[in-house]
């Protein structure tokens, strides 16, 4: 990483951190943010650590008008004996020059990106939250900047992180979420958008959240935009259902997102022999499995809750209700194995945790 | 509006303007710019006119990550005797307002917006370009910008008036394009944002523009998401078709844009009576048309082109030829009519012009 020199400039104050038992999500960051520019023919330049700050961007930016952009979510945590640890952040930056290829936008040094993070996470490590189910949630991101309204793509970007001391998803202990079946309207199809992480997928799924918000639903189950029969993903998580012994989450076909947690679950699904399957599952096969009683979990995952159990889904004013609207087995058992190999509680026979150490940051400054 | 008060704070310095020659397309913006605030519970407040400049937002605002953003476009021209002349503003101010219910953002006030707009184009009058072909293009957007990683509709957002002196979209007159049929991506579907001009769209649209340009096509006629089989848009315009006498549009389906030009386009072809029809129309069904010989003209609508003839359609391979490539009548006639209608050439017999007067910058400094 020779080649790769980070210029810090640390806040010259510090502000106030927030008392760990109050935390939300994603409203508090940290004193610092890592920056680079991107210049079409020159590449990725001026790579920097700076005080958080608001960012200056021309009025005429394709942000703005034309919405290219992507990002990627995940955690640190704090360890036993303090270790700074983070899971697969490899396979974020991986997904990020996924999602960025769809949107025409550059590509990342996955390598030096993930050096980024690490120091700027050594730089802000007293804002990593120690108390239990709490994290620094990590932000990159990428925007374009180039002042210019035609419809094309960008010639200027900005590739961001932020950091933001986070909550526990499950205050008082994980507990199973309502979810409203949309039938009208539609996340993603095949051929748009859906499987990169871009801003444009969650601006259209907000309106359906209101409604159900409304309706006193925690999310909506978003089904295909083509025949709105079969499942894609719950909320901005995927979806997972054991029925009858055997567990099925929808495949990943051209609109539903790769999640990390997906596939995490998928492997550690696999590593304790459970029956499991990726293939397209519809609204109607989990509302058989209902009435027939084999349906015996729901959950949905992502790098917030990690697993949320699914307790209840309401398709066109039937209520199926899963486990009697309780947390089901395998659920607790992913959530508990999971965000235990996470924080470092319980071994990790995959290598999916990296430790953040020191040494990073003193090579930069 | 003497309860809008508008406060007007004029840059030290001007800008050098373009040669009307050298203009380009959404490039150069003026000296000025409008921009107001909202924060959930109080409103619109702070309207102004300042400085075009950098706009200060933060790092965490949802403008970046979840796109919720909305914005029009429409042109000034000088006409007659110095006349500053708008088309259809108010539609461009109502469809503002649906886009925004759509994205979950807060509705504007119709009329002020209109009103800061003609106040905003008379402060920075001396930039409408006055040669043939040439106008000042109005970008009217709001972006959302409270500093919040969860995700659901923003409490803060920013509306926004810029303004770019452009050149003739068609430097060496009117002539017809090569459009390339896709196949493979897909630019919204029914329950998606389609309808609305919101930034994820034109996202989604870039990869296969892209892909187009390479193969030497000007853009991309879009299909259905579902059946992959109708015809939707062409990049982002709308398309028209004269199919043995009859003008034949798509019809507004949920994932079409409820085009400003398509929508007087139609009105002035029932004006002239000719043969129209809103409908669906299938790729084969031009396709099928172009071998009986009956496929007479095909063209695009759109505010910066106006109409955009087509030359030729290449589907899978099959090349389409429109009029022996040629401009077609209509095309011309249409093209002619609305422009003229636009600079004040002709008689407006629809109540579609609106002329900018002085006396509104007067009322607010």
């Amino acid at each position: 990483m020779t080649n790769y020199p980070i210029q810090v400039r640390l806040s010259e104050t510090k502000k106030q951190k927030p008392l760990s038992d109050q935390l939300e999500f994603g409203r508090v960051f940290t004193d610092h943010m890592f920056v680079a520019d991107y210049f079409e023919g020159e590449g990725w330049v001026d790579h920097r650590i700076v005080p958080y700050e608001p960012l200056q961007i021309d009025p005429a930016a394709t942000i703005f008008h034309y919405g290219q952009t992507v990002f990627e979510g995940l955690k640190a945590y704090i360890g036993k004996d303090g270790k700074v640890l983070l899971f697969r952040p490899e396979e974020n930056m991986l997904r990020m020059n996924k999602s960025s290829e769809r949107l025409c936008m550059p590509q990342i040094d996955e390598e030096n990106a993930l050096e980024a993070l690490k120091q700027l996470i050594t730089v802000d490590k007293e804002w990593i939250p120690t108390t239990e189910g709490t994290s620094l949630y990590i932000r990159p991101f990428m925007v374009a900047t180039e002042p210019y309204l035609g419809v094309s793509p960008a010639k200027k970007y900005k590739f961001i992180i932020i950091l933001s001391p986070v909550g526990s998803y499950y205050k008082e202990g994980i507990h199973p979420v309502k979810i409203l079946v949309e039938n009208e309207y539609v996340r993603a199809v095949a051929g748009g958008t859906g499987t990169a992480k871009t801003a444009g997928n969650y601006a259209a799924g907000l309106r359906a959240q209101e409604i159900a918000d409304r309706k006193g639903y925690s999310q909506v189950l978003w089904l295909d935009g083509v025949e709105r029969k079969y499942i894609e993903e719950v909320g901005s998580m995927n979806v997972f259902f054991k029925i009858n012994g055997e567990v099925v989450t929808p495949m990943l076909n051209g609109s539903i997102l790769e999640g990390i947690t997906r596939k995490s679950i998928l492997e550690l699904i696999r590593y304790w022999d459970i029956p499991v399957s990726e293939r397209r599952i519809s609204i109607e096969e989990v509302y058989e499995a209902h009435r027939s009683g084999t349906l015996e979990e729901a959950f949905g995952t992502g790098t917030a809750a990690v697993v949320s159990p699914i307790g209840e889904l309401n398709w066109r004013d039937e209520k199926i209700i899963v486990n009697n609207g309780e947390t089901g087995e395998l659920s607790k058992k992913l959530y508990d194995v999971l965000t235990g190999i996470q924080t470092g509680e319980l071994e990790d026979p995959f290598g999916w945790v990296t430790e953040v150490t020191e040494t990073a940051v003193v090579k930069s400054v």
